[in-house]
């Protein structure tokens, strides 16, 4: 009985973490949440699509760039695919947190067609950016600092959404992340499937000192 | 061997219940099935958008009020938000039912940014709208007699999505629903996630008295 | 503890399946993966609804038919409905491949309003159309050879999404499939919630010889 009535807890804890979005870890660069893809490296265009520069919106971000922030629900496609094997991806948090981690997920193994586009070589920075720049174009300006936040690699062989610690403090409060790839797993094109960012909400008084 | 088989079927059961929409029952407030939200109190409108009067449809309705009607796939923001802390919501089912039970879902605890949106005291009324009525803008009228189906606080501390069952038998068949919140968990606006209405459809017999 | 340790491994893996698109196998029918209806018998359309022919798309196709191509999330209504109970689909896969099994599925019964509408005696096809005809338009024509991959009984008291074998090894290489089914369970029209298609990718020696 005891066993059995621990069978039940733990199914149900494990469900419940599934249905909260997988993790159960709250996501603040979510698009649902208000996160924004702000910049990212050229994209990978299928043969015959319409070219890229007219797809462009009027920040230079292409329209299916919010893919890479909203669940994929164990879909292969549901991704967005940027050029050659390494890039980069600047998103704007939906709102000012402490870092304290970040999940980067690629389409599972078993309905996978090729995993060769997903990313290996990873580095995630942060930083803040005041409201005026924020709202201004949001584009990363030359000479903000930007603090390294985790330098990890995506391991094929592990869980599909891999989660790593921020191992510093020295970013302090960040909106902004940026993921930069240096390589991928061997394919002519890399595919983001969703970029995560956990942390916590830092109290008024240390968030009014930042904007001040 | 016991032990595992009642593992293996315990597991198997409880996924199959998470894949069948979360909990297994079925819903005639469900906006894939037919159910249409008909009626609302102000929606709270985000900062810089578009003024409310621009966006309602012929009926008075906001675009997003579906929302409340459809799946949340563990995601904050999949929902419709109401300015203030009490206000309302009218929708008319898919067809006509003896009610049993209503669910009000919320964000669960573990990915919620902020759960202050929540509502809190809550009561659902049911009544029957004949088909001239309903097809000819369905908003619900002054002097139509609505049966209370359920009083109930929706509760923090509780699963996220929290069922509750249809005491009396008063109301009938019913084919529209209304819920009025009085109060919310604390914040400025009250986010409605999803409403789900349970119960069985009359046989053919009683239906056709009753529209006649 | 060995069998605490045996229900954390079996929950994992059975929630991982069920997160990696329900049945962890690979579907080269996904929409997302580039799957695309071409054909299908005539449409069921709603009362009062736009007629059909002003819907068809330059190959003939309703633009709600990929719904036969994509999740269903538990949801009655996320299906695409054909007049009556027989009738036909034919999609073009992602790529070609050398067929493996196939799988038809329909809502679940918990949450169906009602199963009448599900498929029952279903034939599945396939054969390979090479590039030029499927750029051309991709509607299947007389004379070409269609294989058959399987014969089989949609069955209510079973899982709802039912997987299966194909016998046959005639076919070869396909990128065509075709269901046609002869009978449903008992209602005026027919709903396909989704047809999946699993195999394997050919070596390129193999496709190349087929296509030249
Ligand atoms: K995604
Ligand atoms: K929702
Ligand atoms: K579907």
């Amino acid at each position: 009985d005891d066993i059995r009535a621990f069978a039940k807890e733990l199914v149900e804890k494990e469900i419940e973490r599934h249905a909260a979005d997988g993790l159960g870890m709250v996501d603040y660069a979510l698009a649902s949440g208000g996160a924004v893809v702000v910049e990212h490296s050229e994209p990978y265009m299928y043969p015959k699509g319409t070219p890229w520069y007219k797809l462009k919106n009027q920040n230079g971000v292409h329209p299916d760039a919010q893919k890479m922030l909203e669940p994929s629900f164990g879909e292969p496609g549901r991704c967005f695919p940027l050029k050659g094997n390494n890039g980069f991806v600047t998103i704007i948090l939906r709102s000012p947190i402490i870092p304290e981690a970040v999940t980067l997920e690629h389409v599972a193994k078993s309905v996978a067609y090729d995993r060769s586009s997903a990313p290996k070589d990873c580095r995630i920075s942060g930083w803040f950016q005041g409201p005026d720049a924020a709202a201004a174009g949001a584009q990363s300006r030359q000479g903000e600092k930007k603090f390294l936040l985790s330098e990890f690699v995506y391991d094929l062989d592990k869980s599909n959404a891999q989660t790593f610690k921020v191992e510093s403090t020295d970013a302090g409060i960040v909106n902004m992340i940026r993921l930069d790839f240096a390589s991928n797993h061997g394919g002519p094109h890399t595919c983001i499937y969703r970029l995560r960012v956990h942390g916590h909400e830092p109290d008024s008084v240390a968030l009014s000192k930042l904007e001040s």
